[in-house]
């Protein structure tokens, strides 16, 4: 089996500690994240040769960033090295009541000022078996846009499965082009997409709709929509998520093929260590499960599920988890017992 | 409209962290709070001119948290200085089965050995709309029960709105004197009370009560009581606390104002990040709500619940808490969402 | 009343701190714990004279745990003084889903190298009225298993009253010995044990059972059981514990005297801010109780559940918690006002 | 007296604790600073009345910064709001042979980003009597210094004295001018610069030279080039470093008033907890000096330095010092004591 | 040898952390101390048997104090309870040029409240070798004088060696009575002073003298003006302390014993880290010394002397250094190389 | 160039934080490191492929220690697993007249329980032009000798340079073997050695020597039998120390070829944040100036010594420093000045 290639921005996460609002920190916890290196550093922990591309800033904040990938097992020699800055965000986690908030800082960073024809796609790829990309790179500048169009290209002439995570952010989508005008032919290529219907019509330039998840009949048809235009795809999920609090989630997960609708069960997750990027955990899951096993699409949900979950325990954006303990949590083992 | 003027005393808060005992804790967090600053700093948060009046000592301890009024744009400049020391307070933070812990060490503070006729109360108050005061005051020495009925006096003869938080703490009142023998007077002057019936009938010395805050017919039968020793009262509102644990609250909200009861739904606050303040965040929220509009009285109700809530989600004193932030917790919004 | 000594291993404990996973800790934080010394802190937060038997090696380390010791009134003065290391155990806290984990260095310490003949145990107990050990001790080493049959031979001939906490933990027994070829003649002095029944069936070599201990009719034989290998027992008891999550516990106990089932009411323990030494705090209060009060089980088993549920809010492996607190839980005062 | 205006950009800082390296760092400590904020500082805490000018972004970040000049009591009420972020920069402090760094990250900040026209700097100065802005403020955009020269005028207009501190950042200038294009019209309006003679003279657009500040002879030569270039000039002074290493400091100083050469004794400045404002809080010294009493240029250039110095051996930004403190170390009263 | 008792107020100490100001300070690391206490942990560490004597308030920062006597191994059987609070001090560590701050807040303590007659000296004393108090006891309140007096006249009755640090706080005194109405008599008990010849003086009531140490021809004449003035005293001694900043100490010490002046040898303390307690430590050492071997002035000396410049390198209090620490210190070995 | 590889036991490293002594410990810093892995690290950061061959147990915590390698962008494919513990020492920091202190707790540890013929050293070492290894594997047991004799052995066979870092510890060598039994047939395949000429002598099984550094005639002299016990030798080095205090020393170096003295000059490093790990760097220095130019060993002996003195700057045991800064030291730009 070939490496898994993502692509996407790291960026330095400055959050205040013990759900301290902004104008109360003292301190801001540094830890380094993104949506499409959080997936890399699941897949490594899983055991999966990983391969992130990105742009850093030649400065100390960004050396700081590829110690990151190192550490983390994340193969960094295709990094390009320019522009003047490491994007950043703030987060202040919430509890209960209150949510958590972004504040971000990405505009003009290393990945947002990338340019066109910088990275040897062909080089990068060629002994790759899976690219990941998601809806953040081209929210972030034309450039970066383009240049996940070049990869995807590559990917595709190179018969490299594709995965898109939909990560649509609002805060985002600054530069001039709304997502219906970039995404459609971007998705065009992904073999398997994570996120939800409404968000991927939106994305795709239909109209808005209200999907019911727990209605097995009228699922299949809202899919198959999403299927129409996405000629090459294979299998579609998505987290389900009922927020009770910014403290109590709970977290299921549906899975469509083309032929059937798979669903995980919903599971209680409560406290929240931290939400962030427990998208990228479901993901990382689902790759790894598709990866490992392509026959079975219910194991790869569940474990999909059970990584983000997980996730939640989690301070910082990575999901540092074995594959025991998704393994344990499927198999309903209570967490209460310490392990000695 | 005029500004808002709150009177009492802010003291050092020095609480452990984590939830550890006072005999586990190598340091304390320092932060600043007491009742009535408290309220101050929760209406300047909803962009309210608003002032506090206390006196401090005149040393560094003293210096900060003038610095901390200042901060929080609470305007500062009718402080008076002098005394020894400013009192303080010791918190240690209960979880789950274990409750919080104060132990307060505020005796002989520069606010208790407070002397008569050190405030120009008629130039204090002159452009003033609101006057704030609670039963805190009065409880920590005869001299500081006495200029807070000049205050009331001088408050009621201008025609300004007064507000009292009865705030009874029993390991107060130890200069000789009992609530009952101080409190009627001052309350009096009340145009708004914050506090539970049996409580407010306590202070007034009168029979001991069992309030049953469901009961929509019997409540007003009590609440007349209150009405009739306080001929300025024209509304009274109290939060409804229940208590499953330390580290979850159900919390709701009754007011009165002589007419018809409102009530405010019961919500989950879970976990509780900090329950110090909560009381006073209701109170903030409910003289901004009826300043803002005195019309709605179920409005008003629904902003201090709001508030009470959201300020268990934050550590230390104060309710760093925006109006809007309010508002999505009345609409329904889920937390569960970061912001981003 | 004489003292009660209790004899086992102290540690140093590294945690990491809010939960964070062993690869993201940068500190550990430092205390000191082992089940036996857990006991005796709690019976001097009760009050009790109590006596910790260990060896520590003479070192920084050790020094520190002698420490310990002193701070919290726990007599150290037939503490054996050899041994090249303090054992220890790194401990990472987990929340909801994701489990604690715990990882012993404890391989080669001062106790473990313990020797024969070198503690004077006649003189250790002489003014003794209780004598407490638990299966961690002949656990770890071969001489460890001898010298706690040294004491409890000197304590039995001194008609010393004997408890025995079963404390199974799988991941020691490495010396070659299994526990029913140690734990039989060492439970045989027991007049307590307190430990769930599956396991001192298999300590004492029998076969596996699955007790229901809300049946009390099927519980009565299966403790009989017990009862039979072990002549001098009067008590066992052992805590119940439901695992909703890694943060969630639910609590209650079960004493049976070879007469009669007692039971305790299920409390409700989240969040749990630190598991481990919550059975030594079940220990300390039983034996505390039937110290206090020999003929009333119930008070006694109250106060071990009440005590093991108030262990869950603190950090560390103490209980530190007074005998007022406990009864406040008992009479089942929420704990979610705060103490002022 | 009137107050005194200052004009520039109030950054985040971002700074390593206990002389960790960037790499080495799980934590920011997070504090707000800028050349011409810590200038208002300083002369807030020598109770001054001062104002800060600048632009911040409406976010979070933004409002934090906003906190910061009330706490320390400087006014705030003609900031203008609007772009994207608040700069920052990161800050690694060195010790003994290792240097700090300083990395920025300031580029498109809410200040840089300022435009034309949008101050309305009459109404802004009407009640000043001094205006303070540093070289900084037109190295970070053309904008900036547009508004920067548009605020000169006004205030030479309006009689007011003008200081310029150089503060030559060869990091910054990075918009197509260099420093000789666009700072000799900004210091004509200078009635006070600080700064050394070689900054001077290259950001004038004249040859590199090479001052002996040691040599009383030549120096006013040197000095009289400045003032024949700057009209309005009667006072240049700039503080004498001689660095032994990161941690150890030798600070003096030279004033020159166009008639006479004033020189401060030099200190020992070690350890230096903190260099960076260093430069601030010589300018706060000297426009307090001169402000108390214009006819003694050696005890404005005495407390210039006493300043100076004394910031060393605070964290952050900020001078937070008193005058008497700068007093007693003008009169040389060691610091050894404890005051107690 | 029987044991040392040494009487005074122990102090919850709330220091601000590396060189920051009060208004920085977001956290106060809590320690415990005093002068007569941290004699008393220096001669624990000594291997001394040593005792406490004081008054702590019943409450949670009591309890607090109480087990840093234990941890210690202070005992603390003769410790009386009652009162409202532990008295408490703010320290600002300073550096280089800015020195440290001491904010008291000790009036109306435990210690300061203190009755006549509740302390049963006679028993106290009855196996004690040694009496130890200092000159904050008597300046703290009347009562606390009174009942020092007590003590001073029981040790004296019984025969036991009485040492007096004279300790002036120009702070303290203030309940209207001045060091020369109170100390003079309090003094006479002395066998040993320790404390600089102009402060002796000043508190006997003699005129002011600026004594020259380094001058053995005058210093005998001035020291004998103190010893017929208290006529039980064989020895005293002070340190010499050149302070070249807060962080830069140079240590020496005189001893004259009514015969002979005895000096050691002056040595460079850089850097300190904490100044406050190494008045304490070099008595500790003394009391030590003379204890240990009686005959060895030179020794006595040179122990304290070390004693004192070793606490200067130990955060809190106390002098937390072992006998074999002060050896190699008196033995020149340099403290360079890494012990391993 | 192949890569070099260093042989060796990476430690965790729990150290007290701000001159903390043990017995004041509430948390320890965890960071890993260990002399050859040390050296690893150094030649990373200057460019050089780097491969660091150890055993580390399967456990969280050597799993730690391999995350460690890999931010360092050591190369770790020829680690191996197995043991029981990853071996851990305690260290408290000194300051001033007090010294560091170091516990050891590396008995056993996964690395000193290596088997023979368990590393392919052949393998290992075909693509490296450098092999390193300490006099430290051979002190912890029978076996990691013996592992490291196979290892130069295979280094010596390929044609590999061999250096060899002294590294003396007398807490260590505990296994019955005497470092003169040991060490000369290890030394005899060096290089290059460093370490100073007595330990040298004394590990060789000569009789001990007090070398003058100073004198350059007769240094050549007992270098020289050195070299004739060692056949390979050709460069022997070593640092020249000498304390002021634990927080100031003057560091230098000797180097001799066999032909010539080169000596370093002397550099003040004070404050010495951190001392372990600086003769590594100085190693680290030696082999990077010795790689990158063979003939200049005045060069390479300059770089180890600045590389050496700047470690003391950096917390940890890994040098953090670039070959800029290295440069810059040596160039003698004094590090006052912040870069920006």
């Amino acid at each position: 089996m070939g490496k898994v290639v993502t692509f996407g921005e790291i960026m330095l996460r400055l959050s205040t500690e013990r759900h301290l609002r902004f104008s109360q920190a003292k301190t801001f916890a540094a830890s380094y994240g993104g949506g499409e290196f959080n997936v890399a550093v699941s897949l490594a922990n899983y055991g999966i040769p990983v391969e992130f591309v990105t742009r850093l800033p030649d400065n100390d904040i960004g050396a700081c960033a590829l110690k990151e990938m190192r550490k983390f097992n994340v193969e960094s020699k295709n990094v390009i090295y320019g522009g003047d800055r490491l994007g950043l965000y703030f987060l202040e986690t919430g509890a209960g009541t209150r949510g958590s908030k972004v504040v971000y800082d990405r505009a003009n960073s290393a990945m947002a000022t990338l340019e066109k024809n910088t990275i040897d796609w062909e080089s990068v790829l060629k002994d790759a078996t899976w690219f990941h990309w998601s809806g953040i790179t081209p929210a972030i500048s034309q450039a970066a846009a383009e240049v996940c169009l070049e990869g995807l290209k590559a990917a595709h002439k190179l018969g490299i499965t594709i995965s898109s995570d939909l990560n649509y952010r609002s805060k985002l989508w600054k530069y001039g082009k709304q997502p219906h005008e970039v995404m459609p032919e971007l998705l065009t290529y992904s073999n398997l997409i994570s996120g939800d219907i409404d968000t991927a019509l939106f994305m795709l330039g239909k109209d808005k709709v209200a999907p019911n998840y727990m209605n097995e009949t009228s699922l299949p048809v809202l899919y198959d929509q999403i299927f129409e235009l996405c000629p090459n795809l294979t299998t579609i999920a998505t987290t389900l998520r009922y927020s009770v609090s910014a403290s109590h989630q709970r977290i299921g997960g549906v899975l469509y093929d083309g032929k059937a609708i798979y669903n995980a069960d919903i599971k209680e997750v409560t406290p929240v260590v931290d939400r962030v990027g427990s998208g990228d955990a479901f993901m990382g899951g689902l790759i790894y499960g598709l990866l490992d096993d392509q026959s079975s699409k219910q194991r790869a949900l569940n474990i999909a599920v059970a990584a983000c979950c997980l996730k939640h325990t989690i301070s910082g954006d990575y999901n540092l988890i074995t594959l025991e303990e998704i393994q344990q949590l499927i198999s309903g083992k209570a967490s209460g017992k310490v392990s000695r």
